[in-house]
């Protein structure tokens, strides 16, 4: 099976992260496609650019189709999610739905835990756009500021676990979610230094796309998650352009 | 003081219609600036369609920074509304919100009532974007096709006002929003025709654009609405990788 | 047009400040006409003395009837709102909801902030009443006493800005409400000491009740807000019982 | 024990219809002292009647402070509830909060079932005011007319029953609350016509205040039910102005 | 009136206990007949103990059928309530929900206080479970071990008060709830050194269950709470096997 | 990898039934152990069956440490889940959870779809405590009896692709689930006769549990599914009394 991962953001450094953390959990069979936006922000943190993000996954996905078995939108705050699972046909799986979902099945509450308090109103907005508001205890974050996205895990990882640690003591999370891309791997290498189960989102996402490709489920013919008709596009990419048209 | 009306919708004959309803009741000293989309779909109608006529909105405000006072997002799903507030220093409105807002004034519940089934789903997720859920006793939309986007409203009046009515009688709605730019102006003319009041979207986001440039809020410096750190943008038009790189 | 400033307080310096501040915002064309509880308590604070002076405010309006075009509820707790807004033709405005639905229109979560402990419970009542609780960031008091209610604002203006500034920080509030009628008029003053929005709620009501003449929406026929059945009275007013009879 | 039985409605009729109700499952040591509004609407049915005979039903509680061990406001808005209970040290229970709360130990969901359409707004809001939207299947009330409020219920009997069991077969409630004062004691003659508990609610509140008189609960002295402090009143009754004054 | 007190815990000394505080609020013709589990967990505190818990109580309910007009399920988090709803035809009160829906009727919020810090996640799924979450200020518990579960009202007792008052101050808690069966009886000795009403939840059970018994409910015979048809039991005891096979 | 498919339920011929829908999506190296409940009811459609049952549940798990890597809690409710959680090092995946949390990946709301009206009040319990209620647009159950639990899949499987049709058309379900240990393996005879993505809970519990090894969460050491302390069973089968007790 062939898995995109799918990275809104422009940085390469962030999608190889990603790739590192994704393959190891990956099944035998499954080839993890990785893809890296090819316009839009360095790191997505504002609603803002994720509006603009979720833009160009829309035209990355229209661009591969045909070349993968199903997506991961791999951006904790799932840009252009519903979007996608409307026009295409593969199953997409959010890295935050993941996270979240897969964090249900561990205990009562999650914590959302982060490196960047810029991230906080979004990821909030996020964790109510998946009507899962009653079950994430809290969203912490670190203050300050990074030296470099891609190795803000490194930099902040003592940070991190202690974050983590008092969101256990303090907010009763059962379970603690490490969102956000520049934190993928991170869960492996901390889990035994916090007292519940960690959550990558990114691993969370691999194996649910694993799952949901096994389960086959059909695209949906009637109901709000159809193909929309088609219709015509002014000045948007062609792929995305022949795909909303229906030209193929 | 200069109202821009943005409909992110490409269909020039919607705005004509928007504008014929803002005007009436705009102030001695408002302008109504009409704008268009110029990428795009002709009718926003599906989550896909939103996600990309969101981006285009924050360009056409991007490209016109300086030249209004307040804008007015013209499509009753708010596309973009949030990043939009994030990014620029005037207030943004957005139809639906201001319609609901304005409805919640006339009574406790509301009934949204449109002309197509596909925007049933779009417009919940809108609703509990804005936090609403309470306040709304249904979303009713007509079956069937229609024969044009710009002159649906004529079509369908009959039918419209039936199911408002309906909405009243079996939904409890205290008050009806004729949802959806093709609907501008309708409020006015069936008013006496249904036993509620009847919101028109436009005509309430033209009054809360109005109140609030009087009220001259001020730009957040802190918090999840100040303007977003200055980002290195790829392959966005021009304005707006400008405005998103603090480079003016 | 003609708009009632209606205070159900007794205290007729509370009036004379919410004038001050609802008067630089009027339009060229909108008369306030100010009206001071003749019954009731100096300073409604409790549910006790809302739910009298909620009933006094109704008096008020029977007595003004064919006097105004629109009417403000100048008090936080927006006593006897939903009762006079069955009861009369007029579109009636309350201050709490007025502030609070402008501020959802600024952000994505207000603080309500005030001068006294006591009205916590109360206020935190009218959110509810409203339905906005998931727009509410926290409500925040000042404890200690203070001298005179109407020149509290003053007294207490520097911890009250810090106060909002604490609301922002940790509370995460996109906007500020400085809720109450000895505030009124505080807002314009400490704008600029707050790095969010600052909503003065008889400002913000205003502009609503402006808006809310020039769409015009008519009167409920049906439903929840119609007129009541009349009703023979006993012991009440003479213009509020012949308006509850139907006398007139 | 002395019970007071403070009927917010005009009609005496109905304070007997309560009363009989009441007497027979009182505890032998009980005393049932009837009160009916002096000032006010025969039958509250609308926001507006309720915020007044709120008001009135603080005056006739201060009239006979010292007369009575516990109070039931028996209205099923509980008008005016909150208020009392702020004012006075006396245990203070609403029917509707009686009957929903006794509800709630019978089983997950109830049905609240009327006689009159025009109650049903009302109604919804106090079940809201109360917390209890959850427990709540659905209000359910008759439509058309009727010939005598205090002898609604032999009119409308056969209607109610058929109504109560259609709440149980397609709202799924596992338990009837027949609500209204005319009601009062209908639920012993239907009971065995309905297949789930039905509760009386004034029948419910004599329970509960006497039990409430059992436990002895003191007065807040802080937080949001102490007692208010001392208010210069303006024009009210003499009792009530008294005791918001401190003055016994 | 016989009234079962069934404690699911094994600890005759926690029976003790609570029979000592039911005694003195029960009516002069309630017998209360305490039934201490037979097997299980000396003291409930998990949810695998309450599932185990939950299901022994139906045991015991079956085995004294005939024997009590109603019961009252004496362990805080109500376990196997809503089986024993089901199943048996006598009303069953929880003490949990007993407390809760008493004190909704002494205040807007209350708080609930207990001993042991492993009590507060089973202890907030009974307040969400019974749908009372909008009433619950917070649920505080004391950090640190205790000598033995049936003296720890009296070794804690100080703290228990503090931790009481503190909920009062910061949580806003308009009543307080003591909870736990082994803080039966605490509420009456400490109840003045508490600024707000304070609930014992056995006897709120007690009084409830009076109330209930002298309402006399009828058994559903429609909807979710009717008995249950019959089933072929394996490897259960007894009665309980007889009761579910409706063999009596 | 060795997963435990524990049907709570005694009959063995639904156990057959799940054991044949799980094999043929189990990964190339996935055992798959079926576990028939010794003890208990044919087939939990109840409360206090699932009361029962989910202790009998704890029974078979600790009756089987060390012979599986995580376990699948095979009754729609998920009987014992939360303490299963508590008590054992491996994951336990509820069918219920499975099916509902891979439904939210697929679309905005789901439909459970049964064959039995019993079952309908116990499932609506089972969303809530998962905490769902935003995501699920509707539970159907069919009426009418059946003739053998173990055929009622062919026996009503027009009816219930004819009820999943109607879910999606008038409770505008964008994922169905079927739901129910009778109806496992239907999902894939039915999928392409009903418009949108159908789920099939043990396949869905199947594919999420293999994820969750692959994952290795830790088992929690503080919070609230860290293991309880050791308690003093009496009465309790020998592997769960000393599990409990910590004696292994």
């Amino acid at each position: 099976m062939r898995l995109l991962l799918l990275n809104p953001n422009t940085t390469v450094a962030l999608t190889d992260l990603m790739l590192a953390a994704a393959r190891p959990v990956a099944a035998a069979d499954t080839v993890i496609v990785p893809a890296t936006a090819p316009r839009g922000v360095p790191y997505i943190a504002t609603r803002a650019e994720a509006q603009l993000a979720g833009g160009v996954a829309l035209e990355m996905l229209a661009d591969r189709q045909g070349q993968f078995d199903a997506a991961i939108m791999a951006a904790f705050g799932d840009p252009g999610l519903g979007g996608a699972r409307e026009l295409f046909p593969q199953p997409i799986i959010g890295v935050a739905e993941a996270g979240m979902l897969l964090a249900c099945m561990l205990g009562r509450q999650f914590s959302v835990v982060t490196f960047a308090t810029a991230l906080e109103p979004w990821y909030r907005e996020c964790v109510a756009m998946h009507g899962l508001e009653s079950r994430c205890a809290s969203i912490r974050t670190l203050d300050g500021t990074f030296n470099s996205i891609a190795a803000v895990q490194e930099e902040k990882e003592a940070l991190l676990v202690a974050m983590a640690s008092t969101a256990v003591a303090q907010d009763e999370a059962d379970v603690v979610i490490l969102a956000g891309a520049p934190l993928a791997g991170l869960a492996a290498k901390v889990a035994d230094q916090i007292p519940v189960p960690v959550v990558d989102c990114v691993v969370a996402a691999v194996k649910m796309a694993e799952g949901m490709v096994a389960l086959a489920p059909r695209k949906a013919t009637k109901g709000s998650f159809r193909r929309p008709d088609a219709k015509s596009i002014i000045g948007l990419p062609d792929a995305l352009t022949r795909w909303i048209g229906h030209e193929n």
